[in-house]
């Protein structure tokens, strides 16, 4: 084992606990012979004649025939397991970051020494997605993917949603209460679920996604205000990774995004994260629970470890395989698809008109709309639009058109919404 | 092939319509070779020269790798799989009475012949569950288990939920949409759940678990009068199948069950399927989607098939083993659970004294009531209890008094709960 935080202790944890079934499971005994940590002095709970510093002397060891790498970040984690291949280890790890940026290098070097690299703990925690994808639903023409992909951002918006929070307020309750980074940036702002996103397209489309093929938005723009015109409008607002191919490309975004409340994702609560998957034969098929933690995070790692060894004795490793070369990205500004703008404007008699023919020119159709008086001493109001279907370039141009109209104070929000 | 009912037509539509994909997931080209059918007469979208009803033919034909039983029914699909194993041949089925009733013993086979034996079809359609359970889930303890495993009866408790239906109209409702047989009996009584929990468990809690072994009852007897208490009480009704590790036994049931609306089950509508998994390190995961049909059920005999073929080309065929010996199962009597209970009363001064101190002496509290007056000419009302978990022996040992009670015009219904 490389690493040795919760994820660590957890796979650690769950060998032991589980030992006697685990074992009749693989057909032999797993031992954990040596455990690679940064820090020696930091108390354990485990024999210290297993930890060691010296990270390189595990994937040299020729006693070792398996590397979890748990330690997260490109480096050293990347070099590590590439010594552990090329000396003939298998590896499980759990590292977004890595298999997102790297993984379909690792793979192939994975495939051509005939190993496994499993990375089923590095999307939603312990929800079996990848394998189910490469293999169950192998068959399938995947049309369309959606997932609720970061717990912490998932908390924020339900706590925002069911409490009447401020995303500010939400997000110190999240940190109180353990779901969130001192430093927020990686989820809040999207980054982690861009990674894993990039890793499920390129298991679900069958071709390599560099996360920077991912368009990303984060959700600290989000207001309670949002949330309450979502609900009127029949939604609720979640962070959705959202991928399909279009054409021979691949569209993929990570944003805010309004989900009508019948949609299964809707349903998605606090730090639970889900995967909806559209095939062609399969039609829609969705998984759900627990997205991080050591326990959760620790049951992937397991499974694939379990996998691995099963591999090691009757054959069939390295059956995976490299990503296909990927294609240009579609970019953002061609997707299709409807939007919610919400609009500060004075309250006059000519807005309405100037704005709907703003949107006529673009040509984008309305599909509802709702008004408030915000201010009748200021003589405010509040509207915000639901679009039909249209292109994005062309709402972006009729948003800056209607920025620049004199009655309108400001462009309050705009998202995205699924249908 | 053996068998072109419609999920053998969408497997052989889904290996032509993605066949490119398919072959370079696989590293060889699939072909269809032969199609055993019953009827030679009928018109078939396929090439004639492909179909025969010699279907020993088939599995003894040294030219085919794997066989498809795509039939249906324990004869003659057992004594063909079996023929097939013998003669070398992976197999992938969708067969769940025969693999409820026979799997264990096949698996044998398939195992000592270092061959695969698939049946992800077998149970929830198209959604991934025998595999993510044996792989990515192998880790964990599982606690409990619970599923909707029949897209017919959720369809009919649903109408009859949502639209106020009453039973028959609803199976009627159903038998129009082409969603429940003319004969609808292995759905509405069970049946067919009862042959999918039996496989889930053999698989969740690796081991035998015998049809037999199932405690099985059917939704014929709900009433919409009882959809409107469970609805009152927070509630939906569902036909669950519902598997636990006792100490070292198994109880697993079907029967319809109250389910609080917060489940996840409970929002799971239609003909769709669900299966709710606890394991010790994972928490809960949810798998839903399609539960049959031609073509979702062909997107797992198609996964199947491909990772047939993976094993043929790499190696790892027949590494699901077979399950352990089962243990005996621990009768419904011994169930602790929670129950509701709807009585048909005189509405007398005393009434609801005798009923509660029948259930104080039985041992059973009571964690909810309604009482309603329904023919106030004759004096009759009805009164719905909840209890809090007991034993199932002592519950019924309570209705048979109660039920005796001079002024209990009769026991309407009474239904499990999940908590």
């Amino acid at each position: 084992m490389l690493g040795f935080g919760t994820v660590g202790q957890g796979a650690y944890r769950m060998l032991a606990d589980n030992r006697e079934a685990i074992q009749r499971k693989v057909g032999t005994a797993l031992e954990v012979v040596r455990i690679g940590v940064r820090d020696p002095e930091k108390p354990r709970p485990v024999d210290p004649e297993l930890v060691t510093t010296d990270l390189e002397s595990i994937v040299s060891d020729p006693a070792i025939d398996v590397v979890l790498e748990l330690m997260g970040g490109v480096a050293p984690a990347g070099s590590l397991i590439e010594a552990a291949l090329a000396g003939g280890k298998h590896v499980v790890t759990a590292n977004k970051e890595l298999i997102a940026k790297q993984g379909s290098r690792l793979l192939r070097i994975a495939a051509e020494q005939g190993l496994d690299l499993h990375f089923e703990a590095a999307v939603g925690g312990g929800i079996p997605l990848i394998q189910p994808l490469k293999h169950q639903l192998a068959g399938n023409d995947v049309l369309k993917l959606m997932g609720i992909l970061n717990g912490t951002t998932n908390y924020i918006l339900t706590k925002m949603a069911e409490e009447g929070a401020e995303f500010q307020t939400a997000l110190e309750q999240a940190q109180a209460a353990g779901f969130a980074e001192a430093d927020p940036k990686s989820d809040v702002e999207g980054y982690d679920a861009q990674y894993k996103l990039a890793i499920l397209c390129s298991i679900a489309f069958n071709r390599e996604v560099p996360p920077d093929n991912v368009h990303r938005e984060g959700i600290d723009a989000i207001t309670r205000r949002d949330m309450q015109f979502a609900e009127l409008l029949g939604f609720r607002i979640k962070l959705l990774g959202i991928a399909e191919s279009i054409g021979d490309r691949i569209l993929a975004r990570v944003h805010p995004t309004l989900v009508p409340k019948e949609h299964p994702l809707a349903d998605v609560r606090g730090v639970y994260n889900a995967v909806w998957v559209q095939g062609d034969f399969v039609g829609d098929v969705m998984f759900s629970g627990k997205g991080a933690g050591g326990a959760p995070t620790a049951s992937a790692v397991v499974g694939d470890l379990i996998d691995v060894c099963r591999n090691i004795r009757i054959g069939g490793a390295g059956n995976l395989g490299p990503f296909e070369a990927g294609s240009a990205a579609v970019p953002i500004e061609d997707l299709r698809t409807r939007f919610y703008l919400r609009l500060i404007v004075k309250d006059r008699p000519k807005t309405l008109g100037c704005i709907a023919t703003i949107f006529g020119n673009c040509d984008i159709s309305l599909s509802a709309m709702e008004m408030r008086v915000i201010d009748s001493g200021r003589n405010l109001g509040e509207i915000v639009f639901l679009t039909h279907p249209c292109l994005e370039s062309s709402f972006h141009r009729a948003v800056k058109a209607i920025k620049n109209l004199h009655m309108v104070e400001s462009v309050a929000n705009w998202l995205r919404v699924e249908q």
